[in-house]
């Protein structure tokens, strides 16, 4: 029997090496994997439909959101970015864990829908790291560097909102954990009371009083 | 640092395999071990006080569980068993993950207390092989047996009270679901609120307009 894989909500501040983290995760864990995004922007040289993002017209977009055809979408500098249900349930039916890389807000739009996923939050392992991060990274003015640790610690503000935090410490410490939050996801109780009613029922069947 | 090791309440119905899954399981994973009880019977030969038991006096026993000092105790056949709190708090500072294998009733009891603690229950894949093993199990009379599938069944009805659910279907992947449910216990996010409260308060102590 091919057990159903979970549905993982992944949210982090910006910096806090999610693609890094989630780089090594899927090379170690094939039994994981990243969902792949529908966009309404034209594809750049080298892009796959289907493996970078599924391009689609923004006629079709709107059919498969009117439709409730998509887990969650968003819209960017004139773009429709969203995540398809039926990619993501066909991996999940073979057995994968699907991966959502999403903003908080859009985890907690999910979340209040009461979608059955597993939210976790990547944290950084302290303020000072995450900052140094943003603060290194290319060349911006000073109120570009403050608007993003203004957005970083809001997003890490929501971080008790997921189910599970996982440090970004150290490299293989972090995919080590991460993976074995989604392996253990399975176990939840929640998860596997299908099960336990089958076997309660099975037992029931049985008259223990034949012996 | 070297983080606190989290308690793992374990039980499972007789027949279920707890042994040979605990054995495989502590040989692999070396961040984890069984707690050790204390007893008021006398040491068998070859028994090895603090490794088997911690043999105590009928006396010192009841001063512990007076002082509060037993996690859990019980009395069978003349004799008190307990966990005694310092061996598994030793073990926890030091970074283990103590796994107490306990009883659904005394599991319970500990649930009720609000005692911090991963409950896990070990299910056999189906009742028709915790059945088949149960049976199979010495040259009982027919009311011992009867009477042990009731007890399981029974037990079995108490699973929806623990937070994992851990199917021992095949003995390689048993060992390493629980695991992964017991490294995934310190991520969740109940366990981690101290660390977002620091991290958001350092966030706070910098003023991000300096930027």
């Amino acid at each position: 029997m091919t057990e159903k894989g979970s549905l993982i909500v992944l949210s982090g501040p910006s910096g806090v090496g999610k693609d890094t983290v989630l780089k090594l995760f899927l090379e170690r864990y094939p039994d994981c994997a990243l969902s792949v995004s529908a966009t309404t922007r034209a594809p750049r040289p080298g892009e796959i439909d289907g493996t970078d993002y599924f391009f689609i017209s923004r006629q079709r977009f709107m059919e498969l959101v009117e439709a409730g055809e998509m887990l969650e979408y968003a819209e960017y500098n004139g773009n429709c970015y969203g995540t398809p249900k039926a990619a993501v349930e066909a991996r999940r039916t073979a057995g994968q864990h699907v991966i959502l890389e999403i903003e908080v807000q859009g985890a907690m739009a999910l979340k209040q829908r009461g979608e059955q996923a597993v939210f976790i939050f990547l944290m950084p392992p302290n303020w000072q790291t995450l900052r140094h991060r943003l603060e290194k990274r290319g060349t911006e003015a000073p109120e570009v560097i403050g608007n993003r640790l203004c957005i970083a610690r809001d997003e890490i503000g929501q971080a008790p909102e997921y189910d599970y935090i996982v440090v970004n410490d150290d490299l293989d410490r972090c995919t080590d954990q991460l993976h074995a939050v989604i392996a253990a996801a399975g176990c939840r109780t929640e998860n596997m009371s299908a099960f336990i009613q089958e076997v309660i029922e099975d037992a029931q069947a049985i008259d223990v009083s034949d012996h």
